[in-house]
C-alpha cells in the first residue's frame, strides 16, 4: 500500500524500477517516438502485454509505455495541445496518487478539499474575477468545462428551480429552439456538449472566421439578430479564447456584449488561451474574459501540468445551481451545518482525484512570472519557427502565430489542390513511421480540396529556435521525399 | 521536464522530497485523519499555502496533503469506497504522469492506445462478454460510466444516424415521455445523468428495495408494465451490482429478462460490486451481468488503484455510436485508413490520461487470482465486523454484508428515531473531530426520523480482525461520549 506511515517505504523501490524503465525507454526510442508501422508498435505491445508477470511486470511495461511514446519533451514532437510536464509537478501528483483523497466528501480530502478551494480563488483573479463571488472546480479538461458553461447556460435558460431538473421535453411546447452560437473553429466539444445536452449538434449556429480563424463579430451579430427575427432562443455564446490550430482569440469584447444584449450566457473556452493569463506581454490579447459568465482554463496545456489539469470557473457561484446536490452518504445536511464543507455540488463527477495539488505546488513554485516567462519563451520560438518556415520556399505559412502554435504546408510541384492536401497529410505519416517527428495536421474551415495544413504547437520551453528550425527542415525533407516516391 | 532521456534525474530528487513529506505528514497525523475542527484545519492549509514557496514549495505542501488526509491506508479509515492504492499501481501511474500520454490520438499516446485496447478486451472477458464483439473505454469513475450508458440508450431509443444528435425537442411530440427505471438505492449520478442528458430527473422511476436494498424484481416488473399502460418509452433498466451503501446486487438476470421484454437497453452499475468478479467466491452474485447492454466498473474501489480507474463497457460495439467523431486535427479519414487508430469517438473526454497503464501493471503483476485474494480478504473483514456488531448490546446491525460493507448504528438510551439519528451523526463527527476514526453515515431510502446509519466500508486488505474490533468498539465508545455530553 502507498499510503500510511511505511507507505513511502513500500514506494521507493517501485519508484526506482519505474525511474528506471523510463530511461531505458527513451534511450531505446532515441527520438519524439519509435520508428515503425502502429501495427509493428502494437505487435510490441501485444508481446509485452502478454509476457509481463509478476514483479517483472511493472519495469517491462513501463518500458515499453516509454519506448512506445510521443514524447512532448522532445523539441521535434510539436503537433499538439499536449505539454511536457514539469518535473515538479509530476513529483506532486505523486502525492495525490499515493495518497488518494477523493473530492467528492470532506472526510476523503480534508486538506485537500481546502487547497483546491484556495487554488479556485487564485485563478478566478487570474481571470479578473471576483474571487469571493465567484466558484469553479477542477475538471478533467476543457470538453467537460465546456459542457458545464453550456449545462448552465442550458439550465439558466430553459429556466429550473434548485434540486428540479430542467425538462427540455417542455421546450418544443414553447415553439422556440435554443441556440448556442459559436465560431466555426471553435472545439467540437461545443457541438457534443450540445448533443449530450439533448439540444442537438444542430443548435450551434456555426459563425464564419477570418483568416487567423478568429470569429467575425459582424456575422456573430448578425447571426444573434437573425435568430431573435425567427423566435428562437439564445441559450449561450461561446468565444474561444485560443483555437486548436491558430490560437486565434475571438473578440471577448464585442462577444461580451452581444451576450448581454440578447441574454445569452457567454462561455469562454480559454482551454488554450489561458496560458496567455500567466504573461504579462500576451494576457491582454484575453481582454474582455473577465465578462464572460464562465471559462474553460486548461493547465494540462500552457501550464505543463500532467494531464487531467482542467478548470471551470464560473463568474457568479449564485449561477452554479444545476449539481446542488445533496447525497445522503456524501454531504448530509447536519454535517454542513457542523462546518464541514463539500465539493460534490460543483462537479458532473463523484469519486475526484484530487488535481488541484500538482497546479498550487507548480504555481507556488515558479510563481506566476515564472510560469509566464515559460509560455513567453513558447511564444518567442512558434514566432522563430514562422520565420524558418517563411524562408524555406517549398513552404507556405498560414498566418503569424497568436499564440503558441501556427499552420503552414508544403507545396509540392504543380501545387494541384487534392494533390497537396495528399502529400502533406503523407509527408506527416513518413515522419512519424520514420519516427523523425510528431508534426500536427488539420483542415481549415470550409468545403473542398486544399484545406488540409501541417501545425506545429510549441509547448516545450526548453526547445531551441535550432531546433524549431531542424523541425522546419524535417518536414521540407519529408516533402521532398514523399513527392519523390510518388 | 519529466520526460525525454534526462527525466528521469530531474524527476529523482523531487520524488525525494515527496516521499520524505509523505513520511513526516502521515507521522504527523498519527491516525486515521488529524485532529481538529474543519476550520482549524482548513486554517493550516491557508498558512502553508501562503507560505509555500519557490523549491520549498513541493515539501511544504506535499506534508500538509499527508497530514490533512483521511488515509484509507489507516485501519481505522473505512467510510467510502475509497481504497488504498497499491504501491505498484501508484508507481506505474508516475510513468503516466512522467510521460504524459494523451488517448485522443495515437500519435499523443502510440503505445498507451495499443494497452488501452488490450486491457479493455481483457476486461470485457472478465464481464462474460465477447471481447471481439464489445467496445469500452477508461472513465474518470462511475458517474461517467453511468451517464454514457444511458446517453446510449437515449440515443438509441430516440433515434440517431451516425453523426446526427438525437433531438429531445422532438420527443413530447411524440407524446411518449422517455423513462429509466432503477431502485431507490441506485447511485444518484443516475439521476443526475437523467438532468443531464435533458430527459429530466423525473424521467427516473424509483423501484422499491428489500431489506438489503436490493431492487424488487416483481416491482420492477410492476413499473414497466404501469409505464407502458401509460404509454411512456422504456429507455433503460439500470441494475446496481453493489450498492453503495450495502454492496447489494440486483437481480441480474431477471432485470435483462424485463429489459429485453420491454426494449429497454440494460445497464448495468457494477462500479462497487465488479469487483467481485476477481473473486471465485463472489463472482456468482453477478451472475447475468454479461447480458448487459453496458455496465460501469471502478478499479478506484475494488480494485485498489489511485483515481481515476472507471471503465465503461457496451457488449456491443454497434451500439456505440453515439460519439462517433471525425476531428480533423486528431482523427482524419486517411491517417485512420494508413492503420493510424483512434479512441477519441470511444470517450466523452479528449485529452485523456492514460488510466489504463496503472490497472494493466496490477492485473499483470497480482494477477486476477492475486487480487481476487484480496477482494476475500476485505468480504471476510466485513463479516468479522459485522459480528463485532452482532456483540455489541448498544450497536444494532443493519444487514448481514453481502461484499465489503455493511451498515449499523449506535441504539442510545431511550432509542427515540430522532434522537437515535442525532446522535449517530454527532458521533461520526466527534470521531472525525478528535482524529479517531472515519466511519460513513448515511440513511435508508424512505421518509421520516430513524432512517441514519453508520456505515464501514473494508476496503483495505491489510486491516486485521482485530482492527475491525477495534473500530466498532471506538464507535460504541464515541456513542456513550456523546451521550454524556447532552
Amino acid at each position: 500500500m502507498s499510503g500510511g506511515a511505511d507507505g513511502p517505504d513500500a514506494l521507493d523501490p517501485l519508484i526506482r524500477t519505474v525511474l528506471d524503465a523510463l530511461a531505458r525507454g527513451a534511450a531505446r526510442r532515441g527520438g519524439p517516438l519509435p520508428e515503425g508501422t502502429p501495427r509493428e508498435l502494437a505487435a510490441e505491445v501485444v508481446r509485452a502485454f502478454t509476457a509481463a508477470d509478476g514483479d517483472e511486470a511493472l519495469g517491462l511495461l513501463t518500458e515499453v509505455l516509454a519506448h512506445g511514446s510521443a514524447d512532448p519533451a522532445d523539441p521535434l514532437c510539436a503537433a499538439h495541445l499536449h505539454c511536457p510536464p514539469l518535473a515538479v509537478a509530476v513529483a506532486a501528483d505523486l502525492a495525490v496518487s499515493a495518497l488518494n483523497p477523493s473530492q467528492d466528501s470532506w472526510d476523503q480530502a480534508p486538506a485537500a478539499t481546502t487547497l483546491e478551494t484556495l487554488l479556485l480563488q487564485e485563478l478566478a483573479a487570474l481571470v479578473g474575477y471576483d474571487p469571493v463571488a465567484a466558484a469553479g472546480v477542477l475538471t478533467s479538461g476543457g470538453t467537460e468545462s465546456n459542457l458545464m458553461g453550456l449545462m448552465l447556460a442550458r439550465d439558466r435558460v430553459l429556466g429550473r428551480a434548485a434540486g428540479r431538473q430542467v425538462e427540455l421535453a417542455g421546450v418544443p411546447a414553447t415553439g422556440a429552439r435554443p441556440r448556442i452560437f459559436a465560431s466555426s473553429a471553435a472545439h467540437f466539444s461545443v457541438a457534443r456538449s450540445a448533443a449530450l445536452l439533448g439540444l442537438g449538434e444542430d443548435a450551434v449556429v456555426s459563425v464564419p472566421v477570418d483568416h487567423e480563424l478568429r470569429m467575425l463579430p459582424d456575422s456573430l451579430a448578425a447571426a444573434l439578430r437573425e435568430s431573435a427575427d425567427r423566435g428562437e432562443l439564445p441559450l449561450a455564446i461561446v468565444a474561444t479564447a485560443g483555437t486548436t490550430d491558430t490560437g486565434a482569440v475571438d473578440p471577448l469584447g464585442r462577444c461580451a456584449e452581444l451576450a448581454a444584449e440578447y441574454g445569452a450566457w457567454l462561455h469562454v473556452d480559454a482551454a488554450y488561451g489561458g496560458g496567455a493569463l500567466l504573461s504579462d506581454r500576451l494576457a491582454p490579447l484575453l481582454d474582455g474574459i473577465e465578462r464572460a459568465d464562465s471559462v474553460s482554463l486548461d493547465w494540462h496545456k500552457l501550464g505543463w501540468q500532467p494531464v487531467a489539469a482542467g478548470v471551470f470557473l464560473a463568474r457568479r457561484a449564485e449561477t452554479y445551481a444545476s449539481l446542488a446536490r445533496r447525497a445522503v452518504y456524501l454531504n448530509p445536511q447536519d454535517d454542513e451545518e457542523a462546518g464541514y464543507p463539500s465539493l460534490l455540488g460543483l462537479s458532473l463527477r463523484t469519486t475526484r482525484r484530487a488535481d488541484a495539488f500538482k497546479i498550487a505546488v507548480t504555481l507556488r513554485t515558479l510563481g506566476r512570472a515564472g510560469l509566464g516567462a515559460l509560455v513567453d519563451t513558447c511564444h518567442e520560438l512558434a514566432r522563430q519557427g514562422a520565420l524558418a518556415v517563411r524562408a524555406e520556399p517549398r513552404l507556405e505559412l498560414h498566418a503569424e502565430p497568436v499564440l503558441t502554435a501556427f499552420l503552414f504546408r508544403y507545396v509540392p510541384e504543380g501545387a494541384d489542390p487534392a494533390y497537396t492536401d495528399e502529400v502533406n497529410a503523407a509527408l506527416r505519416r513518413r515522419l512519424l513511421r520514420e519516427g523523425r517527428a510528431v508534426v500536427g495536421r488539420t483542415e481549415l474551415p470550409g468545403e473542398g480540396p486544399g484545406r488540409v495544413r501541417l501545425k506545429l504547437t510549441l509547448l516545450n520551453p526548453r526547445t531551441s529556435a535550432q531546433d524549431v528550425a531542424r523541425l522546419v527542415r524535417t518536414v521540407v525533407a519529408a516533402g521532398l521525399a514523399e513527392e519523390e516516391g510518388r
